[in-house]
């Protein structure tokens, strides 16, 4: 029986279910799945439980599997037979931390649909697109196709990890172990974005990432500032000057040689993109800004997808708490990461960084790093054949031609199939640059969601009768 | 009845009394009187009713009056009649806050004389020394000559405010308002140190204070730094970059102007300088470090003493809890203080720092100052009578030549009692430089505490005595 002609059954069959796919998608969202905070790894675990339950309904072999962190959970269709087009699915159950809790509108683990101030549907919870909505798009495309053909039209794999927000440190170890049981053609992931509410795009290339924590010590305890003002080192003096100095006058990041291998854009793809509207007009007045902040040469749609960046995620030392405190403390510290792209490598961007740090620091503070992420860019194969059918499925779905775009962020999870199972990776996801992921008020459109699932049921359908 | 003749059967009380004044300075200092915190506003309400309550059993008309802020306390002792030299003696009852509460090594308002590694006997609690352990030397001084002679031997009113750890806004409204009631020949204040254990020192000379906190905003909402970094500004880097140019590479202070108004050290004062012990092996060894953080070309006493400063007391922005968070946060915030000298213009200081900072500010970001306190530096009358009357006191209790010094910090309540009541300020203390004061595990020796009972005995028999 050929996926194709059952097709527009499965689509019918997702709009006649879609309250149903919301009510389970809801059911995902309540748990408080924060990984970055051990507070939180019963809810970890208790996400896993429940994707894994959920997903056995649609007879795959599903397992929740530990790791030296959370666990993860891997599930084989029912009628995996290894002589269909095999693939990998790749979604996390683990979100971000929810705070400041108190710039939310309403509880982050209490989902409901609302109506945006434009008059768009969405669902607004922590998670919401990142990445239980997302992931959620294909299980529930897996649910049609099952509903109505007793059977998925090639075989698949799903594979939920939850570590993606915290680096996925023990996911690769994973991985080696579950080498066999993830055997496939070809990965699939949906943890990225459309072009813009209307245009559906692939992404074809992923900036990479290192992320480091920096801690200053001075001081063997926190002083008066009044009694050693001027006499003793404060740590905070030492860390703003060292991050004050991580960029030039022109945006560019000073690290020495950080910009080695960095390849320029061929000037086609600098041309086409240039057309395209990632203007700071589209692009940061909705976020309240209007100067783009990178290299002053460079395309603000270069800045953000192309070229690497330097951003301090956070910082703290002293009192911060209401009014004033007359304080040198102890020690500062810093969260600091890069995003590199192609020809970056990670080890050597982290030593620079830890050198720079090093030779700033006086002789008699300390510095400690912390390595929090690495992960090198990733550029994929665009000859890959997969590729042309889902980009067909998609314009298919939503009557407007598919762009493949790069992505600023990283999915360090890309790099790892590669170079763990020898897959390459087709990126579909339907977030939206107002998604507010990693933000209070975190939402999904309810049109991502549900023209999501559509899209999967047709890229399904596309990828079993696709060359392989 | 002269007071000198009965001064040793005072000292002797004192001795005989002095667990009796450890109990009472215990109960003070169970009492949470944090003044920064709004949280422990009713308990600054019952150090004050319970301070007055205390004095006016020493036949003080002692009220606690109302201020915008934290109330205070006015006590007029019994016999009063204005034939008499008349003090008006100032402390203050609140403390800093506790945190990093984990650093303590007991809860900080359960105080305990334990054992320093060094064998000496030592209070520890929040506010030991600052201010309640010294404030408490002075009433235990008055009670003394109560319980002996009936009487002091010179007219004094007590002055103790609650809001010296915030800046004591609200107090100079009040010393307006009860300027009538305040009326004296001259001020005492103890909330000063020694020079060293065994050394009694009066300061002679205040470093001023502002006190900004500055926030930077930039996007209206947290971003993903994926997503947005490199394109969009991120408000830690404004703001580490803004604060790593305020000292130069010679650790001079960069804001234009900055220098202006200040004075050399006589010659004189400065070789006498260069001769005492505040070296970087005596001074900054002990809290761990070795290198002069000041002007490069200036002596670490210099430093801390007569040359202004700038010190980043506390910086918060984006993520800060465990792990990681790839995030651009809204805004960031830091709390900036400079420590003044003579000659120079606190509001013209302040303005610089703005103007510094505005300058630096990108055009789609905007910055807030608040303002926590500002006073100018202060340099006493060399020439007050009183002050060869204290320090001859001084030197016979300690049994050691009295220095004069200046001190880093600063003590507003010096410039307003001159400007609001035209009193000039002697400043009297016992507290010591590993007193940890505004730190975990602040502490006041038992020697001084004792001491400084005992000392200040003797100065209000000597000032009795003294020209006026």
């Amino acid at each position: 029986m050929s996926g194709t002609s059952q097709l527009q059954t499965v689509l019918d069959h997702i709009d006649a279910d879609f309250d149903n796919s919301l009510e389970r998608l809801f059911a995902l969202l309540r748990i408080k799945s924060i990984s970055a905070d051990p507070a939180f790894a019963a809810d970890c675990k208790v996400a896993a439980d429940h994707l894994a339950a959920d997903i056995a309904t649609l007879k795959f072999a599903a397992e929740v599997r530990p790791t030296a962190g959370h666990p993860a959970i891997v599930a084989k269709s029912n009628g995996n037979t290894g002589s269909r087009p095999h693939v990998l699915f790749y979604g996390h159950y683990d979100v971000q931390p929810v705070d400041p809790l108190d710039l939310w509108t309403r509880p982050p683990f209490e989902p409901v649909v609302t109506t945006h101030a434009d008059g768009r549907k969405i669902i607004v919870a922590r998670g919401a697109e990142d990445d239980k909505g997302q992931l959620m798009t294909f299980v529930e495309a897996c649910r049609a196709w099952m509903s109505v053909a007793g059977s998925l039209p090639l075989d698949v794999t799903i594979l939920i990890e939850g570590e993606e927000e915290v680096g996925s440190k023990n996911f690769v170890p994973f991985l080696e172990q579950n080498k066999k049981d993830l055997a496939a053609d070809f990965a699939l992931v949906c943890d990225t974005g459309m072009w813009d509410p209307n245009t559906p795009a692939i992404t074809t290339s992923l900036r990479g990432l290192i992320y480091e924590e920096v801690v200053i010590k001075a001081a063997n305890r926190d002083l008066h500032s009044g009694i050693f003002g001027g006499g003793a080192q404060n740590p905070i003096r030492v860390l703003t000057r060292i991050l004050g100095g991580l960029h030039d006058d022109n945006g560019r990041i000073a690290l020495p040689g950080f910009y080695d291998g960095v390849k320029e854009l061929p000037a086609d793809i600098r041309a086409q993109w240039a057309k395209l509207d990632l203007t700071p007009d589209r692009f940061l007045k909705p976020i309240g800004l209007s100067l783009p902040a990178g290299e002053k040469d460079r395309l603000l749609i270069e800045q953000v997808l192309s070229r690497p960046a330097c951003d301090i995620n956070g910082i703290v030392g002293g009192y911060t708490g209401e009014g004033s405190k007359t304080v040198i403390p102890a020690q500062a510290s810093a969260k600091v990461s890069f995003r590199l792209v192609e020809g970056q490598e990670p080890d050597k961007v982290r030593a620079a960084f830890r050198a720079f740090v090093k030779q700033r620091v006086p002789a008699d503070c300390s510095v400690e790093f912390l390595d929090h992420a690495g992960a090198p860019a990733i550029a994929l194969d665009w000859k890959m054949k997969p590729l042309a059918a889902a980009k067909q499925a998609l314009t298919d779905e939503w009557n407007k031609e598919t762009l493949l775009i790069g992505c600023g962020a990283s999915i360090p999870i890309v790099a790892d199939f590669k170079t763990t199972l020898g897959l390459d990776t087709v990126l579909v996801g339907f977030g939206l640059e107002d998604d507010n992921i990693h933000s209070p008020n975190e939402k999904y459109d309810l049109k991502s969601f549900h023209k999501g699932i559509r899209s999967w049921a047709r890229i399904l359908a596309a990828l079993a009768e696709a060359p392989r």
